[in-house]
């Protein structure tokens, strides 16, 4: 199903617009165009169409998208049409964040265990509910329970340290906070969230 | 000084080049070359070469670039060569870890503010030393202190209503962490990171 000649940017891409389809649809929509959408999100309607048509026909000429049926396309090119675990680590003020955020359940993961190194914080319950596990057993946690996905907050110094113990583990996939460029071997994709680094991109505008 | 012709995609790659030389300038190296940037970050020496060409003659030929210099020419022309104050609004689990979050000091940022809706909330001192002020202010409180750069952690409900306000009272960059593509007038810039666009992206390749 998978198409390996997509461009990594459209893929980056389609979580923008099966979020935005599924705005559209709380607000009972259910036609959308690609011009709508492009007002939207500030992308030409040109480009998403484009972008949607390596994944196939979705729209019909003079009618548009049909709403629903875009986005469960979407969620199944995205694969989230599945509930994925995900292990955090680094229980600081940002894992505290992410371990709560409610912005994951509905779109396809869930925070399935936190972890971290400080002894302080090991068997602490968060909120979520999730008791915060030593980072020690991290390994033989990621490997029992399968993970693929990992998300990293924790201090840059440790970071690269505490993405070697997921990949080796099994985990293929990390969402990582540490303002450091990790070095993964091919085959694993990361994807970084610096705050900085995006208020450096809008300062260099002012 | 600033070259209107240089691609958007140039610019937000120059943070991630300036993050890694002040990276290796705090570990006392001297000399850097486009090959172990590269190597660094996952990016091919070409293509840094290429990006830095837009800005001037950075390397010499046969010996690389001098880290402490280029990182000093990155600073100038991403503007941060100088502490920009920003206003963040939303004071919940993830404005408390931004308040409170230690990335930004050194690189050209300071919350200088933080606002929230929530009765019970302000008033209350942060961590940080920062007092939470009723959202009821954000206008005119921006328009006094003139500051450009906002910050919405907000939920996606309230999130355009305080962009249209933080806008019309002067400030023209925003970040925006709510689940929701910001409209803008243009000449507003917005970055906007949503961990589960981030995630979905790496789901695409499971």
């Amino acid at each position: 199903m998978e198409d390996k000649s997509v461009p990594d940017i459209v893929v980056g891409r389609l979580p923008i617009y099966l979020r935005a389809l599924t705005f559209l649809k709380a607000d009972n929509r259910e036609i959308t165009s690609s011009q709508e959408l492009g007002d939207r999100l500030g992308i030409s309607s040109a480009q998403i169409r484009k972008d949607l048509s390596h994944f196939g026909e979705f729209g019909k000429q003079g009618t548009g998208y049909e709403i629903r049926f875009l986005e469960n396309n979407l969620k199944e090119i995205l694969h989230v049409d599945q509930m994925w675990d995900v292990a955090l680590v680094g229980a600081g003020d940002l894992g505290h964040a992410l371990a709560s955020y409610k912005g994951f359940a509905g779109r396809g993961f869930r925070i399935a265990a936190v972890f971290d190194m400080d002894a302080d914080k090991i068997g602490t319950v968060l909120t979520s509910g999730l008791e915060i596990e030593d980072v020690a057993h991290l390994s033989d946690r990621v490997k029992e329970a399968g993970w693929k996905i990992g998300i990293i907050a924790v201090p840059a110094e440790t970071a690269q340290a505490v993405a070697n113990t997921m990949i080796e583990a099994g985990v293929t996939a990390l969402l990582n906070y540490a303002p450091i460029s990790l070095i993964a071997p091919s085959g694993i994709r990361v994807e970084q969230i610096d705050p900085t680094v995006h208020l450096q991109h809008l300062t260099y505008y002012l």
